[in-house]
């Protein structure tokens, strides 16, 4: 993918890898390039060879001006020293190449302890951890058992760790851990349950392996969070330094691997009705959108990897119940969690990748469709066409619905493999949601089973909302509004328009509507409608807490003829404008917020067409009626 | 840019073209391709080789299960050849191989004047037309004068379409005529006038080139169209005959060769005020939109080329004064004024043309942000580098700006070629069109000069507009509402957001109210203020006729406090909503407004929040002054 990114600019890649039909070798053939075939170096090729192979990395420095990584298991020393050889002399220009990220960083991130370490030192909040040590007296003195139980060294440094932060306690592999592999749930200080640990983290003969790592430095562990979501924050630092971020993401996974990515992250939501859910208490409804907390904080950790961290960088991160965030580790390359960039942003993550590391400016980076989501194809058996290709099956429907697809062009499938994936953009989180919802139902064994946040329209009159992710939010100030209001819904409903319904009241629920008001735009919701009656203070206090273009429905009570609710309504000061509706007019409530709505959403725009042209023709069915039985015969039914 | 486009879905590209450096063939390496590899055929390899050399598309034909043209100057007579033969056996599978579109389809291409014959034929417009015929008796009879001087014998045939269609005149080649070579704009019957347009058209010694076309096939004859735009849609239609449409788009020309592209294609608009100007008396009010027209028409002309027509095609149109549209002609390929769609829409040209010539179901299309833009990057010298190249070019601001850069990797540069080109996507046709001229003043020569279309935002009190591409317009039933109504456009302009104001009075001028409320949306209007006193109806007049959210100011007139306008505004009946504001609140109108297109402009959300703050702030410092100079001295200023 990088490689298709640098293909537009007609930036030269070579690639080294052991495979000779790598994906990427497919991607390009710069040996054709014009600029480099008359070289005295001959022309650009693609290198085969192991990332860890120093004689080959010292080939692939020969070619270029620029060397960088995507993957973080290389070989560092190898890497540092070429480097250092070739900082002011060599690579193709004989000039001397630049290695980004710096392999000091790759070497820090290689070791998630270390990288938490050094994250944590540097301010950044992570969950409380600590190494996994060998006990020494014991190693020293019994050698005969060792051999039998080498891993015995290492229970007391679990124990005092499950003491330490409790159980479940996370025990992680510091090296080569990735999509789950590497991590272990410990869920109690039974020996039993220790063993079966260090034996599921550190396998039989990896300790007499080649240039195996002494045991104490194989494992750290690890206070177990148990966050709501899991969220992921691309970051680019350029070479000067500037540093721009991708909207935070919402990732699922499946099995410990990456399953769906959904952008831009909303806050938790209550199955039932997410208003007023997520943000308790005057500090939370002060504080920044978790959004933005989530930049700041993957922002923060990449300042903090230092001077070398340049180019497009992956974070992880736990969202909590009380909406902290902790960092979990960082990937120094593009990131399955940013691969929705490459259709949904402005510039992709491999494009600002290229940009940061050729050290040209970075660009602001836009989120361009309201929402978008990804859904990796990964194998489920050896045979990708059976899993993915059918004609029933999941990229025959991506086509048919107009996502992008992605293939890898891998040449073995297996279970577990990402092969693949799929991107959606839509106009609202339901559209997205509701299209991957359909897409994963296709998808090859496990995988298919829906997911939490699998978001099918309902019109049922039995919940409150038609959508878990809606785009309208209708409230009232009292349940004796709802005979007013339940037009409001019945439009939204006839339209497909998301929703959600609930009561809010000014007087009565005073925090729970400054919550829902601060909460609504972070949610997703577009428009709120709000019905009131008599002092009807309720739209034009939402209005006040949010941006969002608040609707205000008079609704009339008992005395005044609902003008007092109609005066209440309109008459905002300078600053805090509400759309005030006619008395009891939720209909036109509704109508106004898809108007709203159809701004940039075209589909809409034809529907309200379709709707004032039936208007007009029950109006033409009544001219109708009219002439033929005469303005006497005529009987007006209400 | 096809080859870009197989690649994330891993579909397999080999290319003829005579150029062994070809940008084609740096975007893929297809012999390492594990399926191919190891096949009996040997490795999928790239071919050198002239587009009209017969054995080489048969070569081609020979990898291949399906083979297209990216060039309709191919040919034809091979390609036909080699569709006979291999149509049940042969190619790379040995089961034959289709191609798309059919040679007889691009036959027809081929020739301008066989095209615009085909397309009357079946009924799509196009300007009139004849061709331009050698005279029998002269060639026979003085067999002497013809050899000095050839051409003559095509003057009687120019001077009768002369006659038939007046001057100016258009003359065209038949034949290998792009980017405005071959095209002659013939301006009087004067000897000289005729002589120089045949001897541009027809060069010397073109006649005695081996297998030069009779003089009597080389030329034809159009009517002069005097269009206001240049129109392109982009229509791709599938194996199994649907078709799809991408929006119509605006070309822009410089010397007959594409230099910008904007998306959405807007109805023209004056200079001064494009309020009411595009569409006159109640029929244009009621018909259908100009870019709906034109990807209709688009899509018959397709049709019309029958069951060969696989694949995308360009149609290029002109829109004329009275909002008719001509066909000009069709590029059966991928085509620049699509180029956009990369980007812009949910899936691009390039892949559905992969879709519909591998027989995969065709995808809905959509335009992904609001508005977008194109700009070619057309060599002026014979140094690209010193033609975009700068630090301080085009191509490094489009990067700064987060535009996506195309290079296209050709080996030369020369005057006029394409050497790349820019695409910018923004939330308004304003911020793309300003965009795209601050990009275009950075082209080499005379690309750098102002477009006509060029739109930078002014906020001079002179002009009703604060842009020629206004999302909101401010109108009002009356000059003497303009003081009621100016807070709303100086609000806007405080958050830089681009309108349009005027009067428009629902009982004075009823038919240009309904114009103006008619054809808001298809000029890229968002929202609509409507200020008026009184009996008031103008709000409500204008939301009935438009499906565009409207927010009505009641102004307060001579007698009863402006309720009567309240009332007029408000109390719309169920079906067509008002959203009122309070009575001479105009700042709230804006501020509402603002709100509305902040639902898809995030920057606009954030524009909001500080406003609020500010609005806190200002409170607050009132709070600290009456505490510090206490009640009693506290003086209330207006």
């Amino acid at each position: 993918m990088l490689l298709q990114a640098a293909s537009p600019m007609a930036i030269p890649v070579v690639v080294l890898d052991p495979d000779v039909n790598a994906p990427a070798k497919q991607a390009s053939q710069p040996q054709v390039l014009p600029a480099f075939a008359s070289s005295s170096k001959g022309p650009l090729q693609h290198l085969d060879g192991a990332f860890t192979e120093a004689e080959k990395i010292r080939q692939l420095a020969d070619q270029v001006d620029v060397l960088t990584v995507e993957i973080e298991h290389v070989n560092v020393a190898a890497l540092r020293q070429v480097a250092q050889e070739c900082a002011t002399k060599g690579g193709r220009s004989g000039n001397g190449i630049k290695v980004f990220p710096s392999p000091d960083i790759i070497g820090i991130i290689q070791d998630k302890y270390l990288q938490k370490a050094h994250l944590a030192q540097r301010g950044v909040p992570v969950a409380p951890f600590r190494p996994i040590t060998a006990a020494e007296t014991e190693t020293e003195t019994s050698a005969g058992a060792d051999d039998a139980d080498p891993l015995a060294a290492l229970v007391p440094s679990v124990l005092a760790a499950g003491a330490e932060f409790g159980y479940p306690l996370m025990l992680k592999s510091r090296h080569l851990a990735y999509d789950g592999r590497g991590n272990y749930v410990l869920r109690s200080s039974e020996p039993p349950a220790v063993r079966a640990a260090l034996e599921a983290l550190i396998p039989t003969g990896s300790l007499s392996a080649p240039g195996a790592k002494p045991l104490g430095d194989r494992l750290y562990a690890e206070k177990f969070a148990p966050f709501v979501k899991e969220v992921a924050v691309m970051v680019v630092r350029g070479a000067s330094g500037e540093t721009r971020t991708y909207p935070a993401v919402e990732t699922i996974h499946r099995d410990s691997v990456c399953h769906i990515v959904y952008a831009p992250l909303r806050p938790p939501v209550s199955p039932k009705n997410g208003i007023g859910r997520q943000q308790r208490g005057l500090n939370a409804v002060a504080s920044k959108s978790v959004n933005v907390r989530a930049q700041e904080d993957a922002q923060r950790a990449i300042d903090a990897l230092g001077e070398g961290a340049v180019g497009v960088f992956g974070v992880e991160m736990f969202l909590m119940e009380d909406g902290s965030l902790l960092l979990n580790e960082i990937a120094p390359r593009p990131h399955n969690s940013g691969h929705y960039t490459i259709e949904a942003c402005n510039v992709s993550q491999y494009t600002t990748h290229l940009y940061a590391i050729l050290s040209l400016p970075l660009p602001p980076i836009r989120l361009i469709p309201a929402a978008t989501a990804m859904l990796n194809l990964l194998g489920a058996s050896s045979d990708a066409d059976a899993d993915f290709l059918q004609p029933t099956g999941v990229v025959a429907k991506a086509i048919e619905i107009g996502a992008a697809v992605h293939l890898y062009g891998k040449a073995g499938c297996r279970k577990g493999r990402k092969m693949g994936h799929i991107t959606v953009m839509g106009s609202s989180d339901h559209a997205v949601r509701s299209q991957i919802a359909q897409l994963a139902a296709l998808l090859p064994g496990a995988y298919a089973e829906p997911d939490r946040d699998a978001d099918l329209a309902t019109t049922s009159p039995l919940q409150p909302f038609s959508s878990r992710h809606p785009l309208v939010s209708i409230v009232m100030g009292s349940d004796s509004d709802l005979p007013v209001m339940k037009p409001a819904a019945q439009i939204l409903t006839k339209f497909g328009v998301p929703f959600e319904l609930s009561i809010v009241s000014a007087h009565r629920t005073a925090m729970r509507m400054e919550e829902f008001a601060h909460g609504a735009e972070q949610r997703g919701v577009r428009v709120v409608i709000a019905g009131a009656g008599g002092a009807a203070h309720l739209p034009g206090m939402v209005a006040s807490a949010t941006t969002l273009p608040v609707v205000g429905v008079p609704v009339k009570a008992s005395v005044l003829d609902g003008v007092d609710s109609l005066y209440s309504i309109v008459q905002m000061p300078r600053g805090i404008p509400c759309a005030t509706v006619g008395i009891n007019n939720s209909t036109n409530a509704a109508l106004l917020a898809i108007r709203i709505l159809s701004t940039y959403q075209p589909q809409l725009q034809t529907a309200l067409s379709e709707y004032a042209h039936n208007l007009e023709d029950e109006v033409l069915a009544k001219v109708g009626k009219l002439e033929e039985i005469g303005w006497d015969a005529y009987e007006y039914k209400k």
